[in-house]
């Protein structure tokens, strides 16, 4: 299966449907059912000890997972997230960025899902994991 | 087992702990083992659409809880997330602020759990379910 | 909503489909989008010590979901279990049947949302609490 | 970090402890923080059309995680598992056995989470996915 949406599409698009939270992300790699990105952590992403909250890390897992869907099915905005799993593992780096490396496991015809995997930058343990489930429109 | 901070004192707590976030909510109820939370939707929290976004829908989710099991145990602000399963089951309405139902099934020394279900004001139907596990330092 | 199956349809239903599980089961309950089901724990559901194992538990709740869906939907057989989310939070008494109240949250045309809490039988805190999703052939 | 117990520890193990099951699985390999783990597909573990079933498919990564957490710290049965996601992406092949690949994300000293994918043998594409988490006693 070969990718329709590449590194630069990706960012276009982000830029276009979400221009709210687009400079939050930065698309770092595409590939055939994987992509890898990066949260730009700033000040407003922080809990207080320099910790990135929950909900951003919720933000950067969504973003990567719907990125790598659409990298495969073509810019699809109404792909809509149904489902999370998440588990909060270690503590991420004061203000470090964090890495998303994210893994389609199923693209069916209505229903996708992604295997996600969030480092710190220049840090080897995950700091979290998180599975995304999306209802692809027909 | 009684409620050892109140509407109030949790609602102090917040604008203390969580200076960042803490307009974004406001404590509508608490009772054992319980609480509802509100989700002051703004331009902030929104997709474009008017819908409000999903890491918008997780932190309600995860401060609702977390307060729930405050209320239970006194002011430990160190309890952490381990542990989130969601699901998104309709759209919510636009503009419309979201109401966290917060339950608490276990509070064990070490771990808690609670479940959540999210709508949006004036409506039935739940938008969204969570489920919340935190660690509770000892 | 009407239930298009009540306890003597879905029980009867269980018989044919489910030949070799059947009788690990008890429907107790039907009702608009809710169904209450007993497992009958006997010894080949039971660890070392007495208590009920987790895939028995697993099994407990994905039947009670689904029989919530086909109670409103009739006798789709084909409707697949497409996730599930589980916390074990107590220790099942030795020996005591296993309740399942089973609540759908959502019945859309294909996909269903249905919540499960697990106590043993004369207790009332739960053992365990499960989410399950479902797809409905259409 | 030390595998504590190999394959024919593990193996050892899994037939005291658990006499009614171990049967139903062969350890395949065991290296430092991941084990993949066989479920010898037989008759009770089939659906009507010869597919493996969800508790079957549950059991196995349920075991295969805590088989992989016990590799490194030792026999410690008294580990239970709190917490489980799980998602069916595809059918297993009739009659194929499940092979089960389990990596440890985190092994605290009270808490671990492993991620697994579950293959019909002989098939790349997973049929499943999951995380399940475990309680460590100290």
């Amino acid at each position: 299966m070969a990718v329709k949406m590449d590194k630069e599409a990706l960012s276009a698009f982000l830029v276009e449907v979400f221009p709210q939270v687009h400079e939050d992300f930065a698309i770092e790699h595409v590939e055939e059912m994987a992509v890898r990105v990066r949260l730009k952590v700033a000040e407003r992403h922080l809990r207080p000890g320099g910790t990135v909250s929950g909900p951003s890390m919720f933000a950067l897992a969504d973003v990567g997972v719907y990125l790598a869907v659409l990298s495969m099915i073509g810019p699809k905005a109404l792909t809509v997230t149904t489902g999370c799993s998440m588990d909060f593992m270690r503590k991420p780096r004061a203000h470090a960025d964090l890495i998303a490396s994210c893994t389609l496991l199923k693209l069916g015809r209505t229903l996708a899902v992604g295997d996600v995997l969030l480092r710190s930058e220049g840090a080897d343990a995950p700091v979290a994991r998180a599975t995304m489930t999306y209802a692809i429109p027909s």
